[in-house]
């Protein structure tokens, strides 16, 4: 893990403004941008240089003061006016992960109720880097459960990139396979390479094989005979928002490895910290899905894989049904079906909609 | 359809020798090369510049001929040496669609009863150019049943490649497609894009584009979600090899879509000629998998997508369960379950063992 300690953190407040990998351009390139404005921000966002559910929420957390410090408001009442227009701006850059708007908001909250500007923006940048905080140590925790969950079962499968790169710690579906490599336990990892943008192929066999674990990398339609062979012991993957009865929008492709999990009779869990829990989503079939554009489908590092022009669905996310789901894994423990209070009038375990 | 009639033939034989589409350069450059030895000609089925499974099979019986030129056998002995070694050789080239080995085993034994090197030659081109002909009616049969069966399903989900690149005439998968938009009837496809090799984007959103019919590609990711939402009325794929259970082994993620559409309630039909059915082979588990490079996956064009030297699974095939087809849509009629005498004792509905 010697190796992995010195890939800069993924995101960091640093002299007035955030700090993060640009992770377009990974594997290629390890390179550190500056954002220093909200649009810059949203864009770095959008453009996915920043990604993963835990990740933009923090970089959104920290956005806000940075959108603070771009507006200064002369008072109080304009400095909390600001937090709102802020928290809907930086809330809506990506529409499927639940954390981006839950830390906007919790930011917005936790600073509105302070007596001036300056007040308000100690506590926003405070808040901020409390989320930040919590998330890393909300990522070792899922990865202790999930290492105690999964005692017994070293090949796991994964999905897009649920690692240091996509969190504020060292991952929620990836935690766990850290935390089995840290307390010396025997794990390999077979990695789907999650097309489009491949952020299996680019970040999790990057960091994986920077942390010097077995990772073996395979194309997403190769997930179902891989399962079948039963060569794997446990899928894994991460989630940009869970609903209320459980449904989990993740990484498109998610379902299909669930489905394949499901006939092949392999344990398929979801490792995500309790903020991508969304009590005030009932189902999957509420969750908004991001569609993103089709050149990310037609094109490859600018090189043409289709013809000119032609149409393309690029849905960034699919909806596994919460009965495909052996269980979440999650800083609080992990919660297996039949998921209580989830499908008992409850809106989710862990309390009522905010 | 007026765009597509001026594609070269995908296998043609001319001058005394092959000229094949070089479907690499697909679709960008659309360039026939020829190929006037047996080593070229393995080489371009090996670097799939002609794939597809019948399409290989017509390419190898051709080869038989260009053999036979090459090496000038001085007896009938002789000849019928060569094309016992030509057929080993040429059958070897791709494992997996037993439409190659099947091709060369019929010219061979088509012209081993010859008397002399050059009724041998005679006899070989004949029964080569008897195969290619017979593709070309296949595909239009395997149309016509595919149309009648799937009369009132206007939208369908394919994979890979099974069109005029695939195949010596019209298509399998994509022949019922072409022949719905011959007879008028309205019909919309969505490809998968195939990886590694994006035969979708790069073969199939090209033919059907040139040939004037709606097509939207899509990840293959993004296949359950799609069958999921109902959109989609019927899966069409292709075929590589056809166990005599019905077991069917097809490009790798064609697992996947039989799982999704089993779970969307959306029918999941295999086109495929006769050829394709291997009566010898008991069932999928008995199917060679053709494992290819793992530069496949982890470079596109040469630029590189995954961490140099990363360990790669790149199987090129999946083997799909007989029980999740709903039917093999064949040139002699639509076969469905319970695929008498599938699984009766007796090998395959095509006789015995060859």
């Amino acid at each position: 893990m010697q190796e992995s300690e010195r890939i800069p953190p993924t995101v960091a407040w640093s002299g007035g403004a955030i700090e993060i990998i640009d992770q377009t351009l990974l594997p290629g390139r390890l390179e550190v941008i500056r954002l220093a404005t909200v649009d810059s921000v949203i864009e770095a966002i959008r453009r996915l240089a920043v990604r993963g559910a835990p990740a933009i929420g923090g970089c959104g957390a920290l956005a806000m003061v940075v959108g603070l410090d771009e507006q200064r408001p002369a008072s109080a009442g304009d400095a909390v006016a600001a937090l709102d227009r802020l928290a809907a701006r930086i809330g809506a850059a990506r529409p499927t992960a639940v954390n981006l708007s839950w830390a906007v908001g919790r930011v917005r909250d936790a600073a509105a109720g302070e007596p001036s500007p300056d007040t308000i923006r100690e506590r926003a940048l405070l808040e901020a880097q409390l989320i930040v905080d919590e998330d890393r140590e909300a990522c070792r925790l899922i990865g202790e459960y999930g290492r105690a969950e999964l005692a017994g079962s070293s090949v796991i499968l994964t999905h897009c990139n649920t690692g240091r790169l996509a969190t504020l710690g060292w991952g929620t579906a990836l935690g766990v396979v850290y935390a089995k490599a840290a307390a010396g336990e025997p794990v390999r990892v077979f990695a789907c390479e999650a097309r489009p943008l491949l952020q299996g192929a680019r970040l999790t066999a990057w960091e994986l094989t920077r942390a010097g674990i077995d990772v073996t990398l395979i194309a997403d339609g190769a997930a179902a005979s891989l399962l079948h062979s039963g060569r794997v012991q446990a899928v894994l993957v991460g989630a940009d928002r869970i609903a209320a009865n459980g449904d989990t929008a993740n990484k498109v492709g998610t379902f299909s490895l669930a489905l394949a999990a499901g006939h092949a009779g392999v344990p398929f869990y979801v490792a995500a910290p309790t903020s991508t829990f969304d009590p005030a989503t009932p189902s999957g079939d509420r969750i908004e899905i991001e569609e993103r554009s089709g050149d990310e489908v037609r094109t490859w590092q600018g090189r043409q894989s289709a013809p000119d022009g032609v149409k393309v669905w690029n849905p960034a996310f699919d909806v596994t049904p919460y009965g495909m789901i052996t269980g979440f894994i999650t800083e609080v423990g992990v919660i297996r079906p039949p998921f209580p209070p989830f499908g008992r009038g409850h809106p989710s375990p862990l309390g009522e909609p905010r």
